[in-house]
């Protein structure tokens, strides 16, 4: 076995720049450590932060040039935009709300953009944008990072294979416990933007977290929900926002689904888990133990399926950094998001045809906007007691 | 440790009779062996088919004299309720719709009642035969049998005592795939009277395993959801009933659920779970592992309760028979159920006043009552579009 | 699928004796347990302890009628013997030492005998005792009862088709805790005659459960390590035998083995595994999870096979009680070896030819003569430095 | 909590040069992505392969400038020390028989070393080598990389705390399947130089990874064995080394342990383990699921401990970059490794005491060479009979 060791081929690396991510965030530099993986890319610029000596500082920590560590986002898009070492692509990590102004402003510079989930911290931003993005012609991709994990990946192939007949059935699930207690008011910063409802949008807890187990299922079933019928709860007294969801889900092709997204479910730090069933057989993925994927055709032996075994070819094998049960984690699924996010930055602006199975595998702008949709339709169901409400499908 | 081994205390057992259960049927002889496992009753007459030849040798097989193997279950509880040593209780293993007139016949005959889930296969059945149970003063307990396993009821006993805080989300499912294919259709004996409306109600898969999901997450938690809202699907065509549902329960306090039940997942055999949250901890518990209970306090290190360990006292030692890890199964959880009930006839039949506690433990005819009311609630849901519908908890 | 159900077919039962297992005892009760499992046996003598009170007291706790509540198995042998409805076999369930002489008493009265392991508590007993048996022509099982396990079975079967080629590598394990304190000085009853050099013989850990894991790698494997080099230790000060034995084994095949057994290993109830690996593929088996036989052919995908599943026939299908992931345990398996047991005392009696594929699947008086040969070579082993040191095959 | 996100504090990094790793090699690249993580050195300098084409083509793959992409070690020991901006440490991770020699020409040249396991291919060489090394005094680090692990730090700690009473038991395994057919005469390169003695040493199995459960043993327990009995096996015909190792250990203490390396076990990929039993609590860790400890006080319930939990203080928490649940993997294990590394080479080079605490969890030269007489002992007790063969321990 061959082995995508991460290394990049020939000294030229990608030139990035960075909105958000600086000192006392927490996910910039988790995609930091995802673009050094691979060292198909450098990060040369950035706007680390809108505080002018937080932005310096974050930037002298991380090697970025003086200059290059700018306060605010539109200088930085247009300095960058002017320069013949500009950078080609910039990677949005900021609070939700500003997503959509950050990625407009750099995606007018024609600069690509990289955006963290959820696209945006309102539905009709992430239209706009993503009308916007396809108008410009540029790559924009969205960190559902989780698509990026080899056996996630390999799920996704056997369901388009067929090997699971026609899809009934799809169980996601992302359940956490860190918002167990009353955090947010009590001033931790991460949970306090993550319930405020002017910087996340009409929900905490599907936006933080049930946007993933969202892409996920939609990821591997292939299938997006026609029309979803929700439960909401804030059970953590004076708090914004929602921390738990239940979401009922149904397709158009017939088959049913169920969401549960929770934040205040103690004994679960991060436990994310997709469930497929079809007329044939079922599989089953759990975000805590990535490299393994449960496997069963209806009345055979049921199979565990490791990444990096022999028996795991395809997408899995090409992404593959490490033989089997050397484990592969959180940051070699999103460094396959970034490599090939930034291979397809790289073919358009080299102007070559553009790989479209490898375009599918990163979560585009519409991706972002569907997820988007689905909050959306989630919240007003919620609202509307429960009704079946349609989650719009046309891009 | 002191084990509870299984023997009768004295050669004194309950005479016990069973209406259904023969040849070729096969929950009967799961409640034979559980039974027999502690020696306190002996099966001494039967209506075991009403088929009188097939009633007749399947008597013979298990030992019941030729004058005491009926084939017609009225004649039975008259010829028993008339001898001197006839039954003190009945076990009715037939289908659904059979469970009230049968349960009705022995009740007006003064004998008390042991009776499969779901308690009837119409909701009006239901009402009127717990009706007529609370009249009579009879025992009638209902073979709700997961609640019988040793760490459900530790489960049980952490949430009442408060270690969990007060409950906020209860997720229970019970997920098989053995009607993945069309079997009902094709003669399967068993699949065709739980599809067929007419024997099982209005609904297959609530009424065969939904059910036993229900009644979990009501004795773990402690607690009847107020509400439903529910999608049941039939995804196999030709069938007559569900054989998916997905369901939302809200709690009178606050309280939020989520119930799936499935026959059509392939690579489940039978994978029944509960999962209980609180403000101040977590449980877990998968009947498929089931001496192992996943407790979990936010902020401390997860816990894993082992059946018959030195941290697991109170009532799950108290029905242990095995050391911890020399596995008890399914059969010790229904012989737990059986000890119990046994204890509650003999004590009525003695005159002695009930142990409430132990009462409590055994699922009585009000707890098989709201399991239908339950079932009710949730197809009237599904056919209103899914809107949230109530589920009566008067008794 | 057609399970096992457990009845006996037609009321009658063979008439068991016991000698051993009075109050206070344990493995009586578990013995008695999976006799009743099935309903294949009645117990209707004893001499369940050789205290007079103790014998009559726990003959009527489990129903046996006073004249033949013994308190000498000598005169119970005699007695029994000469009863036109005495007893057909007996179980022994003594300590060590007492299983010799017993089983004497028995065999030269005529009647079958099914015995507790280890066989005795010296190799100079169980090398006449085999003898003896087979001179006597009688039926001579020892409850090695792990290998009862449905899936411990299919293991064996799985071995002797030859699904995993010649076998290269066998790893028996059997570790527990209960030994980490000086117990047995304080005066618990059970580990004090365990580790008493008179009643338990020369070695405790190996002679309590190595032989366990001993019997298990052998009747998975379908061979006898020809020769051992063994490290025997003594940690709790006080002790008067090991509490921990690490064995390695050496195949006339050429095949290697490594057997561990410990009663000093906190956080370790009873977990007992096998692990057999091959030219072609290698399964591994635990039981604390006895219903899952991981299946691994080199360069395939790795397979969980499920007791009772549609994928797992032969001899496991036969010996399943309950539909896949109700789930079977300890009891069962037990249940499954006195099953087996009865039937060959059945057809001996009854001067029928014996199965002989039955026959091997019950350990013999032969298999426990090799498991003392296997603790006698060990001890011999540990005691002469650890030399490799042969172990008799012959019988 | 803070995670340790992995960047580098200023734009300072450590000048690295490598040997061995250029394509077609497979360990090298995972050195590469391990030194990336942080961000904390750069690659400037290279002897990748000793085919001169090959050096420069695989310097070019990794941005290596041509001048200082060498072909001969000896040239860049000397080179790189003559240059002002030369490299500050080298990484070696040629086959066995070459660490020696390399790792001797950068010592004399004055270079910091961190070098591949095993040591070296033969004891005197490693014994001449951990001689030069402390002569030199410069910072000698051998990737015993699964020392890196969260978890295994942890794990460490705990016993070092005395969290466990004194050590009993050690019981560690690494098991694979690779070399279940002879790949090595079919010309599968990573196979021939591991299973051959000019180029592995005196065995394969026990150099390749039985050294890794050795250094982990050691490692956690804090102890050396100071004797061993060894069984090694070459199963697979014509394989000119061991493909599996049994070996059992004494400790000074009175501990004993047994190690278990092969790499012929069918459906294990890379199975490691580390399991420790102590007075008053064992644990237990898997390579193949490193987020997670067992933890079982004696007569407590048992504990999983999660890294990035909070419950998981200390060493674990200051090397985890993520949450708890997004899993780390092998990667962030060799790049903790890599981290303290880089730590110890900078504070020496800037004349800085060296954090005591730090050096400890860094292997040493020392513990290269401890690695080396393991094998050394288990090969010579292996030709000897197995007997118990002293391993030397003074430094």
């Amino acid at each position: 076995m061959v082995y995508a060791t991460g290394d990049s081929i020939g000294p030229r690396r990608l030139r990035i720049g960075m909105v958000g991510g600086g000192r006392n965030a927490f996910i910039g530099a988790v995609h930091r450590m995802a673009l050094r993986l691979d060292d198909k890319a450098e990060l040369v610029a950035g706007a680390l932060s809108s505080d002018a000596d937080n932005a310096r500082l974050s930037g002298i920590d991380i090697g970025i040039a003086e200059d290059r560590a700018y306060s605010d986002y539109r200088l930085m898009a247009e300095a960058e935009a002017r320069r013949a070492d500009g950078i080609e692509a910039v990677v949005i990590v900021t609070p939700n709300h500003l997503h959509a102004p950050v990625a407009r402003a750099f995606l007018e510079a024609g600069i690509d953009v990289i955006c963290d989930k959820p696209l945006s911290a309102s539905l009709n931003e992430a239209e706009e944008l993503a009308a916007l993005a396809k108008r410009s012609g540029l790559v924009f991709a969205v960190t559902l990072n989780n698509t990026g994990y080899a056996m996630v990946r390999h799920a996704r192939e056997l369901v388009a294979s067929g090997a699971l007949g026609a899809i009934r059935i799809v169980r996601a699930e992302y359940i956490q416990d860190w918002l167990t207690l009353p955090i947010d008011a009590d001033g931790q910063k991460q949970a306090e933007w993550r319930t405020d409802p002017a910087r996340a949008g009409r929900s905490a807890c599907l936006a933080d977290i049930g946007v993933h187990a969202f892409s996920l299922a939609q990821f591997v079933s292939g299938m997006v929900p026609s029309e979803v019928a929700a439960d909401l709860t804030t059970f953590v007294p004076g708090r914004r926002l929602d921390d738990n969801a239940h979401v009922l889900m149904r397709y158009a092709s017939g088959a049913r689904g169920v969401l549960v997204a929770s934040q205040v479910s103690p004994g679960n730090y991060n436990r994310l888990s997709i469930k497929v069933y079809g007329e044939k057989a079922g599989l089953e993925w759990h975000g805590h133990e990535p490299e393994y994927l449960r496997l069963c055709e209806f009345g055979k032996p049921h199979v565990i399926l490791t990444r990096g075994g022999a028996e795991v070819g395809g997408e899995a094998a090409r992404v593959s950094r490490m033989p089997a049960e050397h484990p592969e984690g959180y940051v070699e699924g999103f460094g396959n998001l970034y490599r090939d996010a930034i291979a397809l930055v790289s073919a358009r602006r080299r102007g070559e045809a553009v790989d479209a199975g490898l375009a599918r595998l990163v979560p585009s702008v519409e991706d972002g906007l569907i997820g988007m949709r689905f909050i959306e339709a989630s919240v007003d169901s919620h609202e509307a007691g429960g009704v079946w409400t349609p989650v719009a499908t046309h891009l």
